[in-house]
């Protein structure tokens, strides 16, 4: 008899440290319509962008345990600073169940290009501080540069809604024009805010820097490791979003990086 | 025989969810140099602003029981989102210890003035959606008008050091321009993160508004509760700073709150 260890029709477990997260699984939603998500947002210990590794590994593998429990066949770390920090955790937690982060996807991408150039990259300061990327786009390819520059006020920007005014120009002038993003030929978003003010961001270089934002990249790698795996959902069931923390406003907000009114609802985690 | 319950040597606690409270603690060294402090930031679980009153009662519960077992004479919540939500939490959780909020103090200050006037606050989405200043100004004087505007921005901002700039300009500029702040004689600032802005706002106003920072005036007010009690120390022992996380970037943060180096040793709380 054969045992299938892995059901297809399971949920893909989604999460972040809060509700940026969402601009990932709107782009797995649109990739990929008959795949059932279940969100969750750590509000209650939102951002981690400033906080420490440890701090970020023990927030991660609790949610990991969490979406185990829901049975996913896959979990997404939807969340560059804990994608940064907590992956190898999260995978030792987690043996049999697929874990993708935000950062692979996007090295991919890169590697597939082939003439040298010289890559910026923002994010928080974890990510940033991390040096994830340098290090992984440098075991990929030689030619290249790689530059980047912790942005920590542009998520709060975004999630108080400073996007296309002159404030939201002014923040995002500011850090471009720093000496370490000179010459930049590529643009890595690497927080899952950043879509939001991709406009903006291209309006600044005038369209002559190639902008990467992990949220399509993310869901695009999603799409192939289930085709290659065999892991597609053929039934879908309604998606689910969970935060540890709930309030109107990050409710309202939610909308506004999901593109579309969604519940959500509060769950305490074990420790 | 007479036994003393509270040793007047023993230390000040004083909380908030990060690092601003620093501002307080300043003030507090400032006007009160023969008192021990003990200071406790949150940086896990910062910042408070956002997050629900539930959560904010829950963390400030677990860091009063921190500073009962270091037999602090009293703990000062530094912070108005805790302050707002939290303080009647802390006090029951704290029979026997003179527990203070950042609010009372603002607002024994407004009293004592006579003519009637407009008031506007601004703080953290938590500290606004509260209304506890407007319920307590009103319960003391009638003839004022109270405006709030929660400016969520304005402490992240501080907090990556841009003051003194443009940047600092356009969002001080965008926030106090709103109609919900229009014809008001004073502004209160009520987030600790503030007064190292307070240049900024007074420069917008021209001089025109008085600006109350809630700093000093919790400090004074502390210095008159300590008087009154005859809980004045007479030996002083050194200040301690604990965090829930750290990071290089907080302490590095924590100099400029506090207008000089200090150590930050990490803690891990009972939940």
């Amino acid at each position: 008899m054969y045992l299938r260890k892995v059901n297809n029709n399971k949920a893909i477990g989604i999460f972040d440290s809060g509700i940026g997260g969402l601009t990932v699984a709107k782009a797995i939603r649109e990739h990929l319509p008959q795949e059932s998500l279940i969100y969750f947002g750590d509000t209650k210990h939102l951002p981690y962008g400033e906080k420490s590794a440890d701090a970020v590994k023990e927030f991660s593998i609790s949610i990991s345990n969490f979406l185990k429990e829901k049975q996913c066949k896959m979990i997404v770390i939807a969340c560059n600073t804990a994608s940064s920090l907590a992956y190898e955790a999260v995978k030792k937690n987690c043996p049999g169940v697929q874990i993708v982060n935000v950062i692979e996807p996007v090295v991919n991408r890169l590697s597939e290009e082939h003439s040298p150039s010289t890559i910026g990259i923002i994010g928080t300061k974890g990510t940033i501080r991390s040096g994830i990327y340098l290090k992984k786009i440098k075991e990929r390819l030689n030619q290249v540069e790689v530059n980047s520059l912790a942005t920590p006020l542009l998520a709060v920007m975004i999630e108080e809604g400073f996007i296309h005014n002159s404030i939201s120009r002014a923040i995002i002038e500011n850090y471009l024009k720093s000496n370490s993003l000179k010459n930049i030929q590529q643009l890595i978003l690497a927080c899952t805010h950043y879509p939001l003010i991709q406009d903006e961001i291209n309006d600044f270089y005038n369209g002559k820097v190639n902008i990467i934002d992990s949220a399509s990249e993310v869901a695009l790698y999603i799409k192939s490791v289930l085709l290659e795996l065999n892991l597609m959902s053929t039934t879908k069931t309604e998606d689910c979003f969970y935060v540890s923390d709930f309030t109107e406003s990050f409710e309202k907000s939610a909308k506004f990086f999901f593109g579309k009114d969604i519940h959500l609802q509060q769950v305490k985690l074990n420790p």
